[in-house]
């Protein structure tokens, strides 16, 4: 039903495929981890299932909670039908709690409260290495409007809300995540990508143990499990 | 009438002293000259005479303006008396025209036109190397509040305008600047720190040449000319 084109294009974890349909794509999943802009390279035995699986369940429920997504269904263990958009070369993220880049960037240690939930953007752009900036930049260069800024930051405080309580249901303190947003062929705007450990710190609430990609970053062990746990979490 | 006091602070480019009275202070120019967050040292020869008249000429049409600043007025060739102020520990950034850092992040070629005036905040820590944070980074640890933020946008912006009208009619292209803001012990946020053509970028504007500090970072000769250059056309 949904036949899978010509490969339109790879990422570092995914590659997108045509369908007979234009406005639709297939998403595929592989086992590729990258960390540190490309520099740490490396294989997650069966990440591509876990992300495809845990992405469904998560933009399945977003959509229920109203927010727009790129998000058709699952269509196999490594395969996903999504609306085909164009991607605003910006990657979107929300954080909670200090850790990663901005406790190195600010001198903030790792899992400090902040006084208020922080949005960041960074450009998409691997020669550069993603970097840090804010919407004047993202207006300035041509990226986005500062009215689609506003959307995005809307929607992106919405899915926050709505996914810190998800995930401390579970037992899970989502701790900070990257969103990407695309613009479909009728020019609506929705949440396109992915959301998993690789674009998620998740920490378990009751002892702060990671449960993400910070695992295969840092060396930590038990990375696969780690995504095991978080679908299985999230799966009851 | 304004003895000096005992220091209170030094800075790279400043000295910063304790008058009679304890709502004034008398801050004192130097020579030294750093970039590159203090890894180029040099010195260029009677910068702090020039930095000093032209902060003091630069304060006083914004004064007339109606921009609220610390300065109150020039003592000597190297001193001028200003209101003593708590430093907000934010470096703002008011950029028309790409060059510097915005070019190498955002891979931009310098001189480039911009889509719309963009407005930076840097954390002032000289161990973090003065990194690039947006409002939410600001509020988030404690650095300013959303209102702040709001009415130092809202100075920048007005300053910018006087500025860029004032540069222009004596030849000079306002590229880029540096502003720092104060709060005054009866809480009112004011302009403070220096202009001069060690914060600011100049471009003649018939030639682009720079007359500003980027001949001391990049070597280009000629630093102080450039100085007296910039302090001749704003003296006319």
């Amino acid at each position: 039903m949904y036949a899978k084109g010509p490969q339109l294009y790879e990422g570092k974890a995914k590659k997108v495929f045509a369908t007979t349909d234009p406005d639709l794509v297939i998403i595929h999943y592989k086992d590729d981890a990258t960390a540190f802009n490309g520099e740490k390279k490396g294989q997650i035995e069966d990440k591509g299932v876990m992300n495809n699986r845990i992405t469904s369940i998560l933009f399945s429920h977003l959509a229920q909670a109203g927010i727009p997504t790129h998000f058709i269904e699952q269509l196999n263990d490594r395969d996903m039908v999504c609306k085909k958009v164009t991607i605003i070369p910006l990657e979107v993220i929300i954080r909670n709690v200090a850790a990663g880049s901005m406790s190195k960037r600010l001198g903030v240690a790792e899992g400090t409260e902040l006084k208020t939930t922080v949005f960041e953007i960074s450009y998409k752009n691997d020669a550069l290495g993603d970097p840090l900036i804010n919407d004047y930049h993202a207006v300035a260069i041509g990226l986005a409007s500062f009215a689609e800024l506003e959307e995005i930051y809307h929607l992106a405080g919405r899915i926050n809300e709505s996914l810190k309580v998800f995930f401390l249901e579970r037992g899970i303190r989502l701790i900070d995540f990257k969103l990407e947003f695309g613009r479909t062929s009728q020019g609506e705007l929705v949440l396109a990508d992915e959301i998993s450990p690789d674009t998620c710190r998740f920490w378990d609430a009751a002892t702060n143990e990671k449960l993400d990609k910070d695992r295969f970053r840092r060396d930590l062990g038990n990375v696969k499990e780690a995504y095991i746990e978080i679908l299985s979490r999230i799966s009851r």
